[in-house]
């Protein structure tokens, strides 16, 4: 007979440690770059690219990071939807629509084009401009945030634009993959048509839950509070969400504007707070963490990444100038700005790429950098544009 | 050139989904356990029990899940030690450490003596009675608390005497192994004497912190809120004492004695409390899904774990009952039931005993067995008891 322990005691503690190192890590940075008048998020980035294996080596973010991280950004989307209002997000929609459209046609073609360039099959080619296609507002959300400014129409366009945005990329990814395993089945099409219909159910609920009673959280017993059953329903949106091939952070975005419409919304905001400053620093801290240096250092990779990268900016940036012109001029470029970050969907996309043998190991790595490249870049983009934008 | 993909989506997709099965699973078992007037808590256990490996094996829990676990009794202990004043503690000392001293001697010698009588040797005997030694109360506070008893004098004695058990232990175990591995070095006894001396310490600071300002946590930009530095704090004293050799829980909880004494207080109490309803239920249905059906069916190693248990529990609770007498019939009774769970001390014993080749696998089996079964009887005996002591 044998019974587990039910905690491995030494393995959790180093589990622990790393937790602690990466919080603090993520904490000293946002310090040191507040202090210095800078986004507090590019110094939890820092921190944990500091803390992590690439220069002090204190910590290798395992399992439990990851998940923290992942539960990390799951709260900041579902309280970001917990603020907006659906009508806010309705209004904004044609222009948020061709927002979407626009952002993820010119990174496509623009991806394509450079990949066609320096001599890439059309099969990769196609890949490195899906890869650059889908927008990852998690660090957008964040300044956003930071600079009060998450109900300026433009934060409406960005937010509304970015959802629509998922949705077509996961499209394109399905037809895509498709063709490249040349194996276009009306499988990829019901997986895509479920994506886009949960996104509706969503929607349709978030309008149903208008003005629905606290209780609708609280009549089991052991909610004293509506926080652990929105919880439980947070989670159960984002893993819906993932199961249709959408990311995660749609699918408790959604979450929240349907928690949003109910009594229970001045509440539940007042007890994620918490939740949030405690786990989405590790989703910046991670996020930092994982970048190699040594990455850096490579001439030939790390010129395509810059390549792909100037070109992955402004192509969302013209995207957002163009489609969201009605605006005004900074708020448009603050659209533009806002969708630069490219996250999850487009290390998948890396990653099928390589799954699918159409990326050589050099290529992914070019394609994986310029990503995260993004989304450290944004926030010294878009401080600046968002305080022109607002006055 | 390679850069790791900042989140393997597909791995931490399933971690996710266990996450949420567990807080899922934890909550039904709650609910239906108070829908039958047993202690929630009991639920938690269950409901992990239920959703893990040995029944509906819906879930295994990997790193994130022990990590969420052992974030959630931190947390258990810093919100207690938050709500205790020190001089309460202070107050109740000659009691608390009258039933401490009882509580470990009987316990040792009772182990020892069934380990000899069933013919184990006295190496292995001296281990089995270390392991029935310290007492766990994450699972009794959370029951004081439900009962909103936490302030009663008999509580007060369990916290204090819980912290002394743990040193108690704690020199214990550092003589047994040091006599175990032939290697009685003066190691031992700096190690053993820097726990006691961060325990003091720890007083000291929570006197010295009495009426500390605010301004103490929120002096940094990134802190808008006590929360986080207070976090940060709870974890750094969680992992000192690991290091120095105590359980993690007493360093929380002197933490959150520290922090008591200052002006943040209120504030902490109301930021804490929807993490702790986060994480905590992750300690239990964790502690439920690591138990394992089968062992419950060997007829052998199940009939030497329930003497054990048989023991181990009347041993504690004998210890509360004469060493706690002053406070009355109910109440001293009250202190000894509440000692009896065993937790993580009792199971870093039984490995201790596995590494050092004293314990066969099965001895190992019905020790860790008998520790996890203090746990899950402990609710049930404490409820009705803290009724008659309270009225």
């Amino acid at each position: 007979m044998t019974t587990e322990p039910p905690l491995e005691a030494e393995a959790v503690l180093t589990v622990l440690a790393g937790l602690f190192v990466l919080l603090l890590g993520a904490k000293v940075g946002e310090e040191l770059l507040r202090r210095l008048g800078q986004p507090g998020v590019v110094g939890e980035l820092l921190g944990g690219f500091v803390v992590g294996p690439s220069v002090l080596g204190l910590v290798q973010p395992g399992e439990a990071a990851l998940a923290m991280a992942e539960i990390g950004v799951v709260i900041l989307l579902f309280t970001v939807g917990l603020e907006v209002r659906l009508d806010d997000l309705l209004a904004v929609g044609p222009v948020a629509a061709a927002t979407a459209v626009l952002g993820v046609v010119l990174p496509v073609v623009a991806g394509l084009g450079v990949a066609l360039a320096v001599g890439e099959g059309p099969a990769s080619a196609a890949f490195v401009g899906l890869a650059l296609a889908a927008t990852s507002i998690g660090i957008t959300t964040r300044v956003l945030a930071e600079g009060r400014v998450l109900h300026a129409p433009f934060s409406r366009v960005i937010l509304a634009a970015a959802v629509l945005d998922d949705v077509l990329a996961l499209l394109l990814i399905g037809l895509v993959s498709g063709m490249a395993r040349g194996d276009l089945s009306a499988t990829t099409f019901f997986v895509a048509l479920a994506g886009v219909g949960l996104l509706l159910l969503g929607l349709a609920a978030a309008r149903r839950a208008r003005g629905l009673r606290r209780e609708v959280f609280t009549w089991p017993l052991f909610a004293d509070t509506p926080l652990v059953p929105a919880f439980l329903l947070m989670l159960l949106f984002a893993l819906v969400a993932a199961h249709v091939g959408l990311a995660v952070i749609i699918g408790a975005f959604v979450a929240g504007l349907i928690v949003a419409e109910t009594e229970a919304r001045p509440e539940l905001e007042t007890e994620m707070r918490p939740l949030g400053q405690i786990f989405t620093p590790f989703f910046f801290a991670v996020t930092g963490a994982q970048v190699e240096a040594h990455s850096l250092l490579d001439p030939g990779a790390l010129g395509l990444a810059l390549v792909l990268l100037v070109v992955g900016v402004l192509s969302k940036v013209a995207a957002g100038v163009v489609a969201a012109r009605s605006l005004g001029r900074w708020s448009s470029l603050a659209v533009g700005v806002g969708m630069v970050p490219r996250g999850e969907v487009g290390i998948v996309v890396g990653n099928l790429g390589l799954a699918a043998g159409v990326f050589s190991p050099a290529l992914f790595g070019s394609v994986i950098l310029a990503v995260v490249l993004t989304t450290l870049l944004t926030p010294f983009l878009l401080g600046p544009t968002i305080r022109r934008a607002r006055g």
